[in-house]
């Protein structure tokens, strides 16, 4: 039996399961979902994942969807394993894989949107608001980060590792200024951007 | 030492944290935060959650906010106490926490706000579009439904709770419609609206 990941490397949330099963030095095979021609949208793929969304997770008769699940039960059933990627005991681990989710990844993507997206297909971008608002979260992020070394705690955990695929997406753009100017967040984003993990993932997409 | 939930019982975020901590037959103190007053922008209360917003939770030295933080705080704190919100061992709780999350309540809140605050403050409403993106959500909860008694598995967990709040504001508008016309939907929604935890929950609104 082995682990099956549904995906493209290309997707954000698809790299985010990807690293996570590389920091927990885990075997699994990658299977490429190719979405330019809808196959997220075919039966074979709805049976992983209803909402038509990669990446799936397939480990025998278990299929999970959903990035941060799929993350989530692997850090859970392989506490053990690789890098710990909870720190038990440590409540505040809930609240900020929420603030990931619930407040940097949407002012992440809609700025994503205006940077990335709209001038490759040559629209207008208005990014100055949504610059601003993350920029709002991100000095949240500057005043934890000057109290602990990471996010919920003093260890590395889901709710730092959750914001890399986002990140490196960003790293090209103008948000990198927005990182430089919080030593906190840059030093962070400079820790948790060098494991091997993500460079494992990169990797992927030469292949690819 | 006592639990504290600041917040407002008009927020469905923080219906979602007392219906967890009645489901759990916990006591608490609830503390009032005056939103119109913008006592959540004050210094006070963005000590409890510097994204200023509502609910907080507060145990001793112990702060917690984003309402699904809670209340999987409190699922696993109390697992023996109360009504068991997690299914040990089925890993698909996952899952359908983050379609709670990213699918039913985007898809909800939008409609929510065509159909509540627009027409409230006499802005034109545009529904139909955001009906349909609920309407499929709800297609595949129906899907879901017809294999399983609950979302995640045969039982009520926390994937199910995390849905009340919003369900209760959108009883009294046309998603009545879009859930009675769904058997298996309407069965579970008439099946998870009914735990006194909810009812206790109402009251408080009527206390205000
Ligand atoms: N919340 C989901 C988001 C997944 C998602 O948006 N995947 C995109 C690719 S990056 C997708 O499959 N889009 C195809 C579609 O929605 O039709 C997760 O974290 O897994
Ligand atoms: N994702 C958050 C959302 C909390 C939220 O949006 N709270 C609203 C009240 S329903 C609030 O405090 N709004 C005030 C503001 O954003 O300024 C959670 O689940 O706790």
């Amino acid at each position: 039996m082995v682990m099956k990941v549904h995906g493209s490397v290309f997707s954000a949330p698809t790299m985010r399961v990807l690293i996570a099963l590389h920091e927990k030095d885990l075997e699994f095979k990658f299977v490429f979902v190719d979405l330019r021609a809808g196959k997220h949208r075919k039966e074979l793929f709805l049976a992983l994942n209803p909402f038509g969304q990669v990446p799936a997770f397939e480990y025998g008769d278990l299929k999970l969807f959903e990035s941060r699940a799929i993350t989530q039960y692997i850090a859970h059933v392989y506490e053990d394993k690789g890098t710990p990627l909870v720190c038990e005991g440590k409540a505040n681990i809930f609240s900020w894989m929420e603030v990931e989710a619930h407040q940097f990844d949407p002012a992440a993507s809609k700025l994503h949107w205006e940077l990335v997206y709209k001038s490759k297909i040559g629209m207008a971008t208005d990014a100055a608001d949504k610059e601003a608002n993350l920029a709002k979260v991100l000095d949240i992020y500057e005043a934890r980060l000057s109290q602990y070394k990471y996010l919920s705690c003093d260890c590395f955990t889901l709710a730092d590792l959750h914001h890399l695929s986002a990140l490196t997406s960003l790293m090209g753009t103008l948000v990198k200024k927005l990182l430089d100017a919080r030593p906190k967040v840059s030093a962070w984003v400079a820790d948790i951007m060098t494991p091997p993990a993500l460079a494992k993932v990169l990797a992927m997409r030469n292949q690819q």
